[in-house]
């Protein structure tokens, strides 16, 4: 039987990339607008996750994603001449630059070496800075992915007390930023937070992006309040096998919160859909600006 | 007698500008720097008194101030013509744009058109989205004046509660990102937050940028808490004077609060220094880039 605590992460995934499509076909199908290229810098096994989701994500949309792996003694330079060429070129929708990369490499130069309108990992640091203007329109897929999720609970956000707990670059900050926009009332904890508990007990929304296993257990939780995990910590049971678990110790806080996010199958399978829908937000923006026709 | 629970924003502005002097004296003095640029576009004489008041700061710091008065009926096209010539001017050490501009005037993308190096008042995205990844180099002027102002209590800002009362573009979401990057767990209220005596009784520092006469009352700051008034608004006395008073009611909430900064001579005169600095930083950042030797 279907827990009606849990956010099924699946559903609200499947409906974004049936929008993302519905876009896709519209707009002439996948050979009239560009492809997504993500680039990989060096072989790493755990970005190959990564990518081959997004790949899944990207077919279900019907929007053409090129793998590129480049070699991991690729000069910072040569990037980012490759990245403008990107940019310049009309048959690249968007740009994805998978981390972690090799240490030689300036990720945040790199960055926002990707155009803005092209930049639908919404990484740019004046994508960034458009979220805090309350231009939502290409945010970090993380951050957007957990304001969906809030969203699904049918909760009215205007007034809202959310209590974000995590303040990292990439999450908490523009998710914090965005909620905002949406006129909900935000605190941010993070490791220097006096009591995270006196804050997420009075809370009604509870989002986590710390990336400790467990941390957030049932007695942090005020009754009946949403609570959205972002974390994604791989554990080694007692019998000894891995698995993958969230910041909340989702089991003994579904019996206090009103709605919860499992991990796995909660935010991760959103964001992939979200970078998608951004897809189709920067064919739009691309448009408006008259690069492509 | 000085009351030791006003913080005097004229002793804090006199310090930065006697920085930013020295900065530009070990630089060779004001003719080896280049000059700042004030763009008013079409007369109004609020703007005139913002204006002359950043001069006054320019001369106490030794940096030319070139106030320029643009015709009210220039072009958005002309205005960024004029905008990139002066990024590309190794004399210009930075742009400000005064607002209001007139309505035919899209203020936002001039703000972007102004290069983030020369960016001196922290207006363009991409500067705002540096203070999200806690590059606070180039940050909104008055933002970055309250965050001084809080440092000048002595309050150790890692772990301090601080509620921000406002959530501006350009003064709460920046300095709630900044005092974020400071270690302190900043919640941000609004015209939309269910109770903003919930949230304000409970900080250690409360900041206030809201623009309504005395909003803040006693009844809403936790005894020995730091306010932070950063409203500017002019009323009527009962004999007909009009004066300017914050969003705080100074009087009332000094018998409760441990240090609180007065209107008019908190925030204002700090928000002109942190100009200054920004200029010097922006030097700084420039001869960095190899834009100037």
């Amino acid at each position: 039987m279907r827990d009606h605590r849990l956010i099924d992460g699946k559903v609200v995934r499947a409906r974004i990339l049936d929008e993302a499509k519905a876009y896709v076909e519209a707009a002439g199908g996948s050979n009239r607008i560009g492809r997504l290229v993500s680039v990989s810098i060096g072989d790493n096994p755990e970005v190959a996750v990564y990518v081959r989701n997004q790949a899944r994500g990207a077919v279900a949309a019907g929007i053409r994603f090129d793998q590129q792996l480049w070699s991991a003694d690729v000069t910072q330079e040569e990037c980012k001449q490759r990245i403008a060429a990107m940019n310049d070129d009309p048959n690249v929708l968007g740009v994805i630059l998978q981390r972690p990369v090799p240490e030689h490499i300036h990720v945040r130069s790199l960055q926002s070496a990707i155009h803005p309108l092209k930049d639908v990992e919404g990484m740019n640091p004046s994508s960034i800075g458009n979220i805090v203007y309350s231009d939502v329109a290409l945010a970090p897929c993380t951050a957007a992915a957990s304001v969906e999720l809030i969203k699904e609970t049918g909760l009215e956000l205007k007034g809202l007390e959310i209590v974000m707990i995590g303040h990292s670059e990439i999450v908490g900050k523009p998710a914090a930023m965005m909620l905002m926009a949406e006129g909900a009332t935000v605190t941010v904890c993070h490791h220097m937070t006096r009591s995270v508990a006196m804050h997420s007990r009075r809370a009604d929304v509870v989002v986590v992006a710390v990336g400790k296993a467990h941390l957030i257990g049932p007695e942090m939780i005020k009754p009946g309040a949403a609570v959205i995990d972002i974390g994604i910590n791989q554990i080694t049971d007692a019998d000894g096998e891995t698995r993958i678990v969230g910041d909340v110790d989702t089991d003994a806080v579904k019996e206090v919160a009103g709605w919860i996010t499992p991990v796995p199958g909660g935010v991760g399978p959103v964001t992939v859909a979200i970078l998608m829908r951004n897809a189709t937000v920067a064919h739009q923006r691309q448009k408006a600006a008259g690069w492509i026709s």
